[in-house]
């Protein structure tokens, strides 16, 4: 039996992106009704073979979910609190993959409740792991990069208007290694000119794209450690988070409540 | 006052570039005589300063150290067992820089023994550092990068034969990271042309730099994690020799006896 999975925040890129990958799955399937905006209210879209109706907040008394659902919420900072309280109080677990809300507000609603949650600001497998990685080295080796330098450039589609949170992660732990780089070095590259010719962005994921490149030069400049990586479109977060509802789905099979779940714990497996 | 330091594998290359930062070192000076082997019994070199007899081991008998003498080896793998018994019959804490010989039987003289010892494959902080976090990831997170490929490009000095130790033991993280990839399949790189044209070596350190690429391709294609070192010469051995002297110092100070430290106790501090 395939579990339904009640999908929010479509028609956004991420949601439907997510989407698809849950109706092409053997173990899920779309519940047929999806929370979305107003303006899109009584609207329905098409993923996979499935026609998904979409329901604004206001109408969600009137859903009714199977027992087993589980919900991923793909929606906005403004609705992502009022979101997970409804999950809550309806007993659905549920991914979370919106950021820059009141995400300390999320994890102390689902520790008081009955329903567990994965809860990632990233799930995209390879950067959770080059994070981790970084976030241990700082911890296990403080200091032991002093007097290396530190270069960071960081190119996303034009209209993310903020610097990467991955990249301040990042920065945080080469300044737990002993280099002091401050955030506002980082070069964030937003002009799709620029990311084309210097970052060599394809043309077609100008629109949706991480790529990054972080650059240490140490012993007298001697020595030269690049890390880049370079994510095309939404694939990967989608994939990241099927792993987070399969997770989330065996933590409640051993009897998982009111838990809140991290990427690494996804991957801790 | 500076501690004296024996250098065995003068006038090699490697015991030449770490005598030279001894030489140049506040806290360290060079003892003016040198282990190296018969062909170069009787000679003298000058570092900085300095002139330094060169004996071969036969002669070490006569050789008087003072007290709080430490020593340094980067000798040959047929030397280097012998080397061990002689410090440790001496009294002489020592790091030990050359590799491919007996590093257990070494481990278990200076267990057995009244002197501590740093005993390190590879001296370089930063592929130190890189290699504990790989083997941290795949220790902490078996399998989470099943499903993704890597591509493996290695170069070295053309007399380097055998397949990078670095690039072996990454590998094997990554195997245990879920990627399934033989040693085999690293590409050594070892072709003087080859390495200018393509791998971007400068002329000038083509008898002397490791040059690696770790490229991992994940979530059908849409990612790439590239992972790049590019170490010219010798200099970040040297000063990882120096900060592995200092921190048995610093042991031998709290009355270590009879341990063996690797480069990341020397980081840890």
């Amino acid at each position: 039996m395939a579990t339904p999975i009640f999908m929010a925040g479509l028609p956004g890129k991420m949601a439907a992106e997510t989407a698809a990958l849950v109706a092409a799955s053997d173990d899920f399937e779309l519940f047929d009704i999806g929370l979305s905006s107003p303006v899109h209210e009584g609207k329905t879209i098409a993923i996979g073979d499935r026609k998904i109706g979409l329901v604004a907040s206001d109408s969600l008394a009137a859903v009714a979910l199977p027992a087993d659902t589980l919900a991923v919420d793909y929606t906005t900072p403004d609705a992502a609190l009022d979101n997970v309280r409804w999950y809550v109080e309806n007993d659905v677990p549920f991914v979370m993959g919106t950021t820059s809300f009141d995400l300390d507000e999320a994890k102390r609603l689902v520790a008081a409740s009955g329903v567990s949650a994965v809860i990632a600001p990233n799930m995209a497998v390879p950067i959770v792991l080059m994070q981790a990685a970084a976030r241990w080295l700082a911890a296990e080796f403080p200091g032991a990069l002093a007097g290396a330098e530190l270069k960071v450039v960081e190119s996303h589609q034009a209209n993310k208007r903020d610097t990467s949170g991955t990249a301040k992660a990042l920065v945080a732990s080469a300044n737990g290694l002993g280099v002091p780089f401050p955030v506002d070095d980082i070069e964030k590259v937003r002009d799709p000119a620029r990311q084309q010719s210097e970052v060599g962005v394809p043309a077609e994921h100008l629109a949706g794209h991480a790529f990054h490149r972080y650059e240490l030069s140490a012993a007298a400049g001697t020595v030269q450690l690049v890390l880049e990586h370079n994510v095309l479109g939404r694939r990967v977060y989608a994939e990241g988070t099927l792993a987070a509802l399969r997770f989330l789905q065996q933590r409640l099979a051993a009897g998982s409540r009111g838990e809140v779940l991290t990427m690494e714990d996804v991957l801790r497996g």
